[in-house]
């Protein structure tokens, strides 16, 4: 069985967790032939060779169009900055590459439909880079709630938390810019919106406030300037089921790190979880004698697939790049036409859409249908 | 120095909290004249004796109306049914009595707006029994924001979830007619409520969702009857000081027994807060060594007043009955003319004004002004 | 029914609590007459009356032996420091009255024999105040071991770690000195060691290893002196049912202020606890699907009797100080010649005994059998 | 710059863990020149040749021995049984190649010492797998110790708890087995001794006791066989500098699926640990206002190297496997002749002088000097 051709434009952070999502995906699962790493794209060309010594890519060049034309490549890699998205992705499926591109799709929403069709014309797999949901403990949480663990789900929390924006003295810089977007809403928030998604599918309508922490910021050179986004967002939604869920959502949190954390209720339990112990999650089963009944702390096991593709051993622990490796499993499982656990680019969509419509009700101070 | 003479009308779970703060007042802080127990009062004078003796009061009747007479009482403590209240209390500071009464005010507005001018009328003090801004953490909390620890506060989000209605298979009682009110807004969230009132001040614009988990619930004699209102409520409001903040509340919530968990952002700093494990707090100062930054667990001990009055040592616990005693003698104080922190029938009124704001939010799905 | 007349002899921390105590019980418990409060007794006379006023007793006296020929006081609390222990705890027993005494029986092995000969010979009820036994989660611990809920127990681990002698800087004063006890060894484990034999019975064989973390203390008037005895004990030890236990006590452990930790380890499951957080336990049940097995934390609640006297509602918390009031009841019931969950005369004894030789096996560096 | 050349016996958990550090090293660290897979040794040829596909290895062979002739290869993991260390890592020793084994060195003592000469004798790298002491959070213990962060160390408690053996209804296995070593003792007591060692040097005096949570365990055929190790084990212990610790190690408790938790007391302070948590650890540190002292919750960032290596963000996580990828750099490091953090054969063996050390102590019931 000959492995993909694998294609990689970018070398930041997300660049090189594709590649040791490539370089590792063969030896984690064991049933899936080895990725040949063929080309490395990055636009300094030097850096580009460096990189490719070090990530394992046969060749490396400074234009990543030479990937389109590269015929031993089968699937492109898309980790640039949001803005470059839509016009490689694009590129790339016309060419008739599969597209694994980072998220979120694009900042104007027109392009991101772009997107979309591209990829509906292409027949080509192209899927969204939203690493959360593989986390064993999400696709654990689904299991449970589809097998009715918890009765019928009918309330829904979830908050984002981190603090890259809470201290006021960090001079201005473009995340606070109106061109990088809303603020908190499309920086983050489409992450746990895409386990809402994954748990309980697309969301209806929606009434949110947003927040400026700091209304200005220092600049470098003195004086201040206005902030032109929010750091903070908030939002009451119901969801397609008619669960009613609560976002939030705050990069200006100070002491969160990587906080995703799930509040779930239903008719026969509640589910807890946070991406901050990432390994692990808390049910509270209705039922059982009441002396005892509490919240169990379950701590991730080779019981929780894939998470014994890793380690054999329970509690020992998954990283947050493991969950890159086991996304990349789950798109070679979509190329190959299998069912896979992914966002593709028209799931992806309606989730930037219902960001879209959560600005539109901060801006126009009310309930908004997406 | 004469202690102050009590009568208690109730003998229920709040009477029997009243009857301990009362007969530990005195030994616990040291600094008052022990009250004089005067006159228990409860409808069935056969309880009323027993319950008399019990609590150590010196005399029983089954008639309310006889405290209002009696020359040697000074406070009444009414703990009997929220529909009781506002009858008993009126009737108590007409008879120039200072009143302690169990929250909330009165199920319905116009009621409450008596009390608080009755109240007013009366120059006496009339104290709501809101306990949970009595815990010694709470306090503290208080203290903390006001001298800046964590900055200036700008979004708070509190959570208050139990799960006595989380059973879809207990039968319709009472707390699902809509005549017992709107469900978990003000069966609960009042609580949280004077929680955000102590730390931030009055609710000024809000917008609510209620949700009925269970849009029926079986009959005791078969078939099933309609719940009337919502065991959740969430909601987006700003606070007086421009502060934004998210209320949340579930009676519905499995595993939950008295969860209030407040999260308090600021520029410089994060306190968290949860009532379930009332005998500590969370506090993340910006600043110091990156490498070791962190959430601070704070264990209650004698640095925070009043917990010395119980504990001399740190990290021994109090418990929900002595937030009434600590309640108790902010009540002596409030009598004594002294600062005391209590919520009297004034904010009282206003805690009970944000309810319906928000009830009316839901209905009309749009912003309210409180 | 007449009830119990009490004579306190102690107004320190000890006193104040064992005042709460007999102030409460009949109004948290409600079948139990409820006690007279006779006299206090207290060294300074004029603080006697002062706090006789608080407590709410009848009388107050300077001089502790009017107690004893008072023939309205049926029990008294011994509260005072512990080389008074013997003297007052005889006298009272001797003068035929039932007597509870704080904790440890006496610096001095054969007083300690002294005053459970006196027990014994003089037929009445005596009782050591080992409040932590008293813990409503300790309680449904005791009952979850003795149902095999966590099948046979094999293996424990007890930690008690507090901070007050942490501190290095801290001037030499009477807890380093010989003359005091052991150190931590006596200071406060023999609480860990009460719930050890609540739970499991006497100790058998043990080897112990002490420590002084700090050679020498500063002296207020300058230069150093030696400290004496040990801050931190560690037992190997076998009780008496076979079962295997580890006991750590440290009272230098910067940070901890009350924990008291318990691991118990069967053949079933494991059950932890934490007095820290002390209305709550976690437990382990082995079996159920593998999927969700994990350490569930249990709230107190009223299903943990005697919880529901204080509280209707689960997850509110008791406090510290209403162990003792529980403490209280079982006297009151030991009193009466019902079955009672105290630690009398005899089993204190054997509490210290093992205590004693825990010290003979460091000084000897031997295992050595109780 | 040449990558190092690799061989690796074995394609089991461990072979598995050796392949993906060899893989992901250079992509990782980005400081090391790519090594060379070249080639996998495994007893079953087949297999070899399978697993070399999926790791990426360019060679396969049957026989082991195969490697040491290939001079291709600069360094050999061995990551067979433990029965097979001494003869393959002595081989690949004495054929000139560096060797990376997993531990524990050998069964007997007497072998493991012959690894050390072996060792000392080819001048070559002998590193042993001990992963956890690879973890960025003991890595920042050991430098906040070094500090002097919590003042001077004088006491220790770590313990390791898993739950493989704690079903007494799994038949007997080899693990019970005399032959295969003392039980909790040498099977796993040895991952927190690498800790202590790591951070505060050898043990020096020892007194163990080791139980049998269960006599005997049923065989597969009928019938029972009584058990021949102990799953329990407990220590006092002197280490080198003077510190007192006690060693917990329990491979029968329930729940407990990767617990290595460490307690750590200083003069000015305390440091808390726990394995499956791995991604943060407490400290409390003396001093500031007594009002918010606690202990703070520490997690994983960039500031804690070489976290920084793997992931940008703070609070995201890193895996079980990723301590392997760590310790795969330390080895280069080694190799290259720089300072490196790992455990050599010379330390590894003291680590089993301790383990035997304390199975006598129990033998002799005594305290016994390493």
């Amino acid at each position: 069985m000959r492995g993909l051709g694998i294609g990689l434009i970018g070398t930041g952070y997300m660049g090189k967790c594709h590649a040791l999502a490539w370089n590792n995906v063969a030896s984690v699962f064991g049933d899936v032939a080895r990725p040949r790493l063929v080309a490395l794209a990055e636009v300094n060309a030097e850096l580009a060779a460096k990189k490719a010594a070090e990530f394992g890519f046969e060749t490396a060049t400074g234009n990543w169009r030479d990937l389109l034309a590269n015929p031993e490549i089968d699937v492109i890699s898309v980790t640039t900055p949001n803005a470059f998205h839509p016009e490689m992705a694009i590129a790339a499926l016309d060419a008739g590459k599969h597209v694994w591109c980072e998220k979120p799709m694009a900042p104007a929403y027109a392009d991101a439909v772009r997107m979309k069709d591209a990829a509906a014309r292409s027949g080509r797999t192209a899927v969204m880079g939203y690493n959360y949901i593989q986390n064993p403990m999400i696709r654990h949480i689904r299991r449970l709630i589809d097998e009715g663990a918890i009765g019928t789900v009918n309330h829904v929390r979830v908050e984002m938390d981190e603090d890259f924006m809470a201290d006021p003295f960090v001079p201005f810089y473009w995340k606070s810019e109106a061109a990088s977007g809303y603020g908190a809403l499309d920086d983050f928030a489409v992450h746990p919106l895409s386990l809402l998604f994954t748990l309980f599918g697309h969301v209806g309508t929606v009434v949110a406030d947003l927040v400026k922490p700091y209304a200005e910021r220092p600049l470098k050179e003195g004086g201040n300037r206005a902030v032109e986004n929010h750091d903070v967002a908030s939002v009451l939604m119901t969801l397609e089921g008619g669960i009613s869920a609560v976002l939030m959502a705050n990069r200006s949190a100070w002491g969160r790190k990587g906080r995703i954390a799930l509040q779930i209720f239903g008719s026969a339990g509640t589910i807890l979880f946070d991406q901050e112990r990432m390994n692990e999650f808390q049910i509270y089963e209705a039922g059982g004698r009441a002396e005892e009944q509490g919240f169990r702390t379950v701590l991730a096991a080779p019981h929780h697939p894939p998470y014994d593709r890793f380690i054999p051993a329970p509690g020992h622990g998954l990283g947050f790049n493991d969950l890159k490796v086991i996304e990349c499993r789950e798109l070679i499982a979509a190329i190959g036409g299998d069912k896979a656990h992914v966002i593709d680019f028209e799931d992806g969509l309606r989730i930037e859409q219902s960001v879209h419509a959560m600005a539109r009700s901060f801006a126009e101070r009310r309930w908004v249908a997406v």
